[in-house]
């Protein structure tokens, strides 16, 4: 195991935790991270601190972290500010490997206060423990089902990790997962960083197992030189998403009185993620949809994408959004023409988009896309319209009422799920065959949540997700050619 | 009844329908009409047209509809091409009033198809119906629970209307209805616009008492004079919101090959919106925001906006978004400051965003919501973090493993309900006794829909909605307040 993956270990692999200001009381922060971290379904030892309470949530409450019979690897302190550095003293007598402080009023409030944020750091110095915060939200870590946050949530687990100064975008940020299918693995809310830093986090991240792609959400670096070293040598294998606050001089106002941070230029911000390969997303649901799309999804060779779609509008709506993102809407090689007319009706597009006109079925859609996917002029493929399944559900759910069209309801569902799962299987086989992305597309997204149909269903066991709007899918797959693009680029300079 | 409404009345107002070429085979479209006609409920008489079957989904059908012993209204043909004519002329013969004309193969397709659309336009221009079409998807009047579009859905009615040049596109917007608890009025696809153009339904649109919004996806428009003329017109009275397909090249190019449309230059049509009041989405989920935000929201006096906030990142987020959207993030006033102060532990931000810093309480929050939106010196209110219930309902679902907390989560979620719905009606309330819009931001936006909560509910009343994102709600504001800016200029000129 390496230095960085050691150091970490007891935060985000505690075999046991001890919570510092546990409380029965909603919507007390000591409540408040009992409950999840025992709802939660932790797989180690829990053991609340309170100094009258006999039991917390039904585990046994002892008066100090030194009177635990057993050793600690995680302390989680939600005590008031004036309790904290006590607290940390008991815990380095009982050899506490990591702790996160919770409780705010620090230099976020003012500088009489920033004071005290300086005594915690020189208290934190004494020890060898790794400690995040004061000011956030805590952690989680679903390799083992630890929820020490705030908010109370069984979620998937999954191969994201976010590191994040604000621990409301966090909880903002756990209810993508429902929605997208693509589930977290740690996330950590670090506060205001006395001791640890967004970048050592997202240093651990880089090395760690459980992580695919890392999101950071950040109103500002103390070390930025550091911090886009360690970027640049993570984003070498994984992803780096970054949501940045203070972007603007409102936003920056903001921040310095949020987390006490200094926001910097933007400009210059933006230039070194450029160098460094982050990839920097403009809003939450951007910030989710690009990381999930690094889960599933072969990296691009080059900018040319071919679109495929069953709807005009679609089409028109996607080539606009490819083409003002970058993408090279190729115009479609001859021979691509002359394989579809083979096979299709003449009414279809004969350009890129390649518009199906409804014509060919379901057969002549997936024969496009492989005919279009194979291309040696051809590096992505953005598809529209993926998926029968909802329309048939719905149609199902009309026919509700009328107990004669029920039995006719039920087989073109049967039908829609048939071909759904060809669908899926057969993008799923493409996409791995020429080894480039195929990004889908479907209205039906947002509105059909977790492996309702087939398609949603093989998708998110492929690591992929189905884009809401044609513009968010060619946004997603910019981000795919950029990094690509990154790689290519450094592995050059390397050389 | 004024010309206008009364040339569309038998369109979206018909007492009887006769759908010719309707079918008992999935998934021909005059099975899928049929279907959603039938299940739809809608509340006239309904005649399939079909010269072999006897009954199509238990209703009688014709052979022709000059067969049905009735006067029918409105004819909506799904024949092939060839059959298209004659139909039409058994309309003529029939008196009906106003026809659909779904069936694809014309202009869009290339040159010779294109005299058959012009012999098409000859027919109807012997005719006095009013005639949709061709190439197009049907339309939905859901005042009469007529839903004659290709996808059934029983969709709530609303005060939104669309008109589009793609019926893949107005399919797409009717899922967005459930994520916003904000419907639909009505739905046309205008396909290739042989007969009646997008602005002519604008205009019908822009008089009719059921849509309060105006929704367009267009593609090209033939006489951009008189749309720009009808849509300053309209705009007076309505917001139209304008999605625009053909932005680049390649998206032009594509028009040409969907619905023949020559997309023309796109500088100039943003002129002309901007020069008409005109607002312009950017895809189809904002265009669905943007328009519902015009629904339950009063027209902000200016461009100063005030926010508030249960989380500093959130107000980062959101400042950020406002800054750059060329809101004004206003100092705040220093009454503004001593009043909060009075009652609000001093740990909170001292600035706009307002951040409590979880300072007051549920009490403060609402009683620092009414110092801003009374102060003369904000315009709207941007609110982020609206509701407990859906973290109390986690918490539920969290300890429904778990007997010993039922009770508790029980209690918790009780509270969080009468929070909730108090929250949700001063929101009302101010927004209500000022005149100020206030815009609310919640991470449960889109995991939790149709009234699940007391606050989704009670906005729901009121026709708001929460919006996904803090960058989201900031750019219906900025709509909002360019929409507004737009009717007080072009008043003044009118002057």
């Amino acid at each position: 195991m390496s230095k960085i993956l050691k150091k970490f270990e007891p935060l985000f692999y505690p075999r046991s935790i001890a919570l510092i200001g546990a409380s029965q009381t909603p919507p007390k922060w000591g409540f408040g991270i009992s409950f999840s971290i025992v709802t939660g379904g932790f797989r180690g030892n829990f053991y609340p601190i309170n100094l009258r309470e006999k039991e917390i949530l039904g585990f046994k409450a002892y008066p100090s972290v030194t009177d635990v019979p057993d050793e600690i690897d995680l302390a989680i302190i939600t005590l008031p500010p004036a309790r904290v550095i006590d607290a940390l003293r008991d815990c380095k007598k009982k050899r506490v490997k990591a702790a996160v402080v919770i409780t705010a009023g620090y230099s976020e409030v003012g500088p009489e206060e920033k004071k005290l944020e300086e005594e915690l750091i020189r208290e934190i110095r004494k020890t060898n423990m790794v400690v995040i915060g004061p000011n956030c939200m805590g952690l989680m870590s679903l390799d083992i089902n630890l929820n020490a946050f705030f908010s109370p949530a069984t979620l998937p687990a999954g191969p994201l990790s976010l590191v994040t100064q604000s621990g409301n975008v966090g909880g903002s940020l756990t209810f993508f997962p429902e929605l997208y299918n693509i589930g977290f693995n740690k996330i950590v809310s670090s506060g205001n960083e006395a001791a640890v830093f967004c970048e050592d986090i997202i240093e651990y991240f880089g090395e760690d197992p459980g992580t695919k792609v890392i999101l950071a959400y950040i109103e500002g670096v103390d070390n930025g030189r550091r911090f886009f070293e360690v970027a640049k040598k993570v984003t070498r294998s994984k992803p780096i998403v970054v949501l940045k606050g203070g972007k603007t001089e409102a936003g920056e106002k903001a921040c310095s009185s949020h987390t006490g941070a200094l926001a910097g230029s933007d400009a210059i911000f933006d230039a070194a993620c450029r160098q460094t390969g982050v990839i920097r997303a403009g809003d939450l649901d951007e910030m989710f949809l690009i990381a999930a799309t690094f889960i599933g999804q072969p990296l691009p060779a080059g900018n040319r994408v071919g679109i495929i779609t069953r709807g005009g509008g679609w089409g028109v709506l996607a080539a606009d959004a490819c083409a003002s993102q970058g993408l090279d809407v190729v115009t479609l090689p001859d021979e691509v023409i002359r394989e579809i007319n083979e096979f299709l009706p003449s009414r279809w597009s004969h350009g890129n988009p390649v518009d199906l006109a409804a014509g060919g079925g379901e057969e002549g859609m997936l024969k496009c896309m492989e005919i279009l996917i194979k291309s040696p002029r051809i590096d992505s493929l953005l598809q529209l319209g993926v998926g029968y399944g909802v329309l048939r559900k719905r149609m199902a759910k009309s026919a509700q009422g009328f107990p004669q069209y029920r039995e006719m309801a039920k087989m073109v569902l049967k039908d829609a799920a048939r071909k759904d799962r060809k669908h899926a299987d057969t993008v799923l086989k493409l996409s791995s065959k020429y080894n480039k992305p195929i990004i889908s597309y479907s209205p039906f997204s947002l509105s059909e949540k977790t492996s309702s149909t087939p398609v949603v269903r093989a998708f998110s066991k492929a690591g992929r997700i189905i884009y809401p709007t044609p513009l968010q899918a060619a946004r997603a797959l910019t981000f795919l050619v950029e990094y690509s693009r990154y790689l290519k680029e450094s592995r050059e300079v390397a050389k």
